[in-house]
This record gives C-alpha cells, structure tokens and sequence, in this order.
C-alpha cells in the first residue's frame, strides 16, 4: 500500500477515536474529569509530532497530529470555561 | 535538532499523557466510562502507525505507537475483565 495513504487512514483512525471524548465534554459542559496538566503535556508532544513531520516533510503526520492539537486545544479551553462555572 | 530525538521526545511526551488514564482504571478497577468500541479504532489506527513507520524505518514512530498499542490494549483486557465483574 502507498505509505502517505496508510498514514492517511491510520491519522483518519486515531483522530476518530478521540472525538466521543470532545463530543461528551461539549455535550455535558463538563470536563471535570480532564486532568489539565495532561492536556498540557499531550499537546506538547502532539505539537512536536507537526514540527517532526515538517521537518521528514510527512503530510501525514502533520495533518493527523495538527488536527489532534486542535482537538485537545479545544478541549483544555473547555476545561477552563466550565471549571469556572462550576 | 535531530529528527530522531525529537520524535522520541515526542513520543515519550504523548505516551506519558496517557498513562494516568490507565492507573486511573487499574486502580479503581473500573472500566465503565470506556468506549470499547472506540478503543478498538484506536488500537487498530495506531497498529497502521506502526506499520507505516515500519515501512518508512522510522523508529520514533515504531517506538511510540508500539507503546500506545500496549497501553491500550491492557485498556481493553481491563475493560473486559471488569465490564464482566460489575
């Protein structure tokens, strides 16, 4: 199988796979359960998966790893919204 | 920096984010709040990752989500084990 499309559909499979987690948080207004340091530390290492994919120059890795910093961003923002109101 | 290290800082980064969701559910020895279902995508997209750094040889990717499919696979015997219990 070309390797940029197995990239492709691992990056498809991962990134699904956390998307009952943002759609719970969004859904219930609450993301007590979130550990924030956690989110601090995944998305530090998400962000240095793009920087190694740009640097090999793998669209895939970029694309998967960028669309779960936005989705982990996402979350540890909702985590500060609905900490405060609680 | 070398590409390799940064991949494996990476990777321990994103690796590390995941292990309290695992103590959490050793310790409590309850799995509810799991997704089955969604483990099972996980585990089957990160195995792609694996692949594909197998067929680009790049280790850090190897490393990395050959660890997550460990973690995540004693996520789902856990699941099981106590799902049954419960």
């Amino acid at each position: 199988m070309d390797e940029n499309v197995l990239g492709l559909i691992a990056g498809g499979l991962t990134s699904v796979a956390m998307m009952p987690q943002l759609i719970k948080v969004l859904k219930e207004k609450n993301a007590e359960d979130i550990s924030i340091l956690m989110l601090l530390v995944l998305i530090s290492g998400l962000s240095l998966w793009v920087w190694y994919g740009i640097l090999k120059n793998e669209l895939p890795i970029i694309l998967s790893n960028g669309f779960s910093v936005l989705v982990n961003l996402t979350l540890l923002i909702c985590c500060f919204i609905f900490k405060k109101k609680n």
